[in-house]
């Protein structure tokens, strides 16, 4: 069985100069794409993750959430955070649901303990239940109750990593990533858009990226790369591609010729 | 340590006579007495569930969504009735948040399973760990996944049923409820509002109740009664009071003389 998690990167999806301003002809191109995936492919399970733009990360960045509460301020704060992802994600789900797509948006907060920022327990059984159903879970970077700081963040890429490992190890899923972003793929030194991070070129690469432009808690390209290329160690390919390109999406998706960068451990 | 559940009944936040019509003014006062119990009894620990009322009832109803899914019509179905208690639950939260409350908004869809809409497995450890965090919980009827039946429906009622058996059971806690609805309190067979219901007058009441006169997927009083008197019999006191009484729900909560049908089985 194949599953395929799909990132739409906050940067796509919002606006990430302007705070708390989606772009919903981008959503429902995006959603489009997903209607006709399911229409060529309806034996592709599908997972599908938002990343937060200029929704939570401002107040995640205004009340450091990150970084833990430990005053009534980032109390309200955390749970701020929260809704502010919410907001974005159901704005989202329901363009989703006016095109007849069954996606059940699930918050992360439900399902993660970190220490330290650490994982500590992750429990993914809404979400595999909600496959076994027929659904489209929908996650999103959410904040997460933390053992010893009391809260922290969740971004997607680290939650999509996750299900791709928690999927993968179960032996009956063939599991590919594809990132959809604001971003042609991953740049090289010299501006171009990589076609392939490999083993051989990943440790030079590395070494290169540099910090997302835009407020992003948690990490931006560099993280991403290190996080996806870890889990294409495992046997999971992942794409970065850019969503703006008119069918990018369900090209990678579906297996096509896709304009991005892809990364294969093997 | 003394924990209460709150529900905040749907047709009293709704007006059950309008599809999808919220009552912000009443949510605000009940938001408004909930932030001076809070500053009455800071140790006070709440959990917060909200009714449907004119949101997800109307399509729970439309699709039938109580007696599973079985094509894809009724999928789309179900996670419309999510994203529809969602959006109420939302707004609730906003104005939570606005008053400064730290509330956070956890959908049971996440926490339970059924087999033929009866509780299969339930998981509130997000809830707990939350009130130990010190955040304020903020639940709501929601849908659920049924192993049997694909999905139903899960109560408010129910699920605040099983909050107080769970948390009354780790011994910790002096569990109450208290449920403030658009209703003066249960009416007796005279149409006066009896102030409390016991072992003794119990059997009478429950052959006179009949059903709620708008559109209620999940039984409305008689359920109700019938819920909460099952765990009074544990332990638990239950109200069941006017939320439109201008300071009624905080004295119900801080246990000050209020006016309603206090539900006590010892």
């Amino acid at each position: 069985m194949e599953l395929v998690l799909i990132k739409l990167g906050g940067s796509l999806i919002t606006d990430k100069g302007k705070p708390y301003t989606a772009r919903p002809e981008i959503m429902t191109h995006l959603v489009e794409q997903i209607s006709l995936i399911r229409l060529e492919n309806p034996n592709l399970q599908l997972i599908i993750g938002n990343g937060a733009g200029s929704f939570a990360h401002q107040s995640a960045k205004k009340y450091n959430t990150i970084d833990g509460f430990f005053c009534d301020a980032d109390k309200l704060g955390f749970c701020l955070v929260h809704q502010d992802a919410l907001d974005l994600n159901i704005l989202l789900a329901k363009i989703f649901l006016q095109a007849g797509l069954p996606v059940i948006s699930l918050p992360p907060v439900t399902m993660a303990i970190t220490q330290n920022k650490k994982l500590f327990t992750i429990d993914f059984s809404v979400i595999e239940n909600s496959l076994q159903a027929g659904l489209i879970p929908l996650v999103f970077g959410d904040v997460v109750l933390d053992k010893a700081i009391g809260g922290t963040i969740l971004s997607t890429d680290t939650l999509l990593a996750e299900l791709a490992k928690y999927f993968y190890s179960q032996g009956k899923f063939q599991v590919r990533l594809v990132n959809a972003g604001n971003y042609p793929g991953v740049l090289g030194e010299d501006g171009q858009v990589l076609s392939n991070i490999t083993p051989v070129n990943y440790p030079q690469i590395k070494a290169a990226l540099g910090e997302s432009e835009s407020i992003d808690v948690t990490g931006g390209m560099a993280k991403k790369v290190e996080e996806f290329f870890a889990i294409s160690s495992l046997g999971v390919d992942c794409w970065i591609i850019d969503g703006n390109v008119s069918g990018n999406l369900a090209r990678a998706v579906l297996n096509k010729p896709t304009q991005g960068t892809l990364i294969k451990a093997f």
